[in-house]
């Protein structure tokens, strides 16, 4: 291994490799808590009471839609979605809010940086049968149920 | 192979053997245009001149969730929901109004047969930066703005 590369990143020989940095769109850390990292995405609990949701948030720097993650990528983000809905579903029957349907979009025309909502629907949420994107505005969460919400994520999600 | 049993549905054995038949929900007839029949997916063509709009029906009876189609199938259909992205921009492309962003989803709280929405969004479209469900009415195609719009979807879906 040449001495200059170590781990596939350049250490010694400016302008020869570059290191891109996976951020975390300013706008996900205002409207949502860090629950944990599955082996694509990071996973954030939308702050927003009246819903479980979850946001996945592929760890690739700029991607913007599906076909930017490579095919083997794209069936994992399959796989971490159907996770994220046990987990939105988990976080359901810990509010004592079990779910009758499960919503999935990506979307991204307000924050290009590629997400996937997965969220955890009922007949008498503050939505349905509406989208939730848009709707009224965010109820913050009790510190305690914030808790058994974020609790029941991780569980569910093994983080 | 037994006589009462042939390409496994039943033959002459009255409750040994039943076939369950994947029927399209009516709601789709009477909103979209059939583009035709990948793999997995009854595709169709939003009726609604706003947007470039494919609706994508795996033909699996029964399924309301992603969970319930099987680990192959759940990739099968992240491919189709690629190839929509590329049919709808370029559905786009012949009506002379390129996509700037893709919008994929799959909601199902009104018609719960799943199926997922892959749209062509734009900076002007009617419900920019929204989403476009229940924002105004669907408006008709012209004639032949939807000859053109289904030839450029079947040829990029190979259909």
């Amino acid at each position: 291994m040449p001495r200059a590369r170590r781990n596939g990143v350049g250490v010694g020989a400016p302008g020869m490799f570059s290191l891109v940095m996976f951020e975390i769109d300013p706008a996900f850390l205002a409207t949502s808590q860090p629950v944990g990292d599955l082996a694509l995405s990071h996973v954030r609990l939308q702050s927003d009471a009246r819903f479980p949701w979850i946001v996945l948030i592929p760890r690739r720097p700029a991607a913007r839609e599906l076909e930017d993650l490579a095919p083997g990528e794209r069936d994992v983000l399959m796989e971490e979605i159907l996770r994220a809905g046990n987990a939105v579903r988990a976080v359901g029957e810990a509010l004592g809010r079990p779910a009758a349907k499960l919503n999935v979009a990506q979307l991204g025309n307000v924050t290009p940086q590629l997400h996937v909502h997965v969220i955890a629907r009922r007949p008498d949420d503050a939505a349905w049968p509406a989208p939730v994107w848009g709707v009224g505005v965010a109820e913050p969460y009790a510190p305690a149920a914030l808790e058994a919400a974020l609790a029941a994520a991780r569980l569910t999600l093994g983080l």
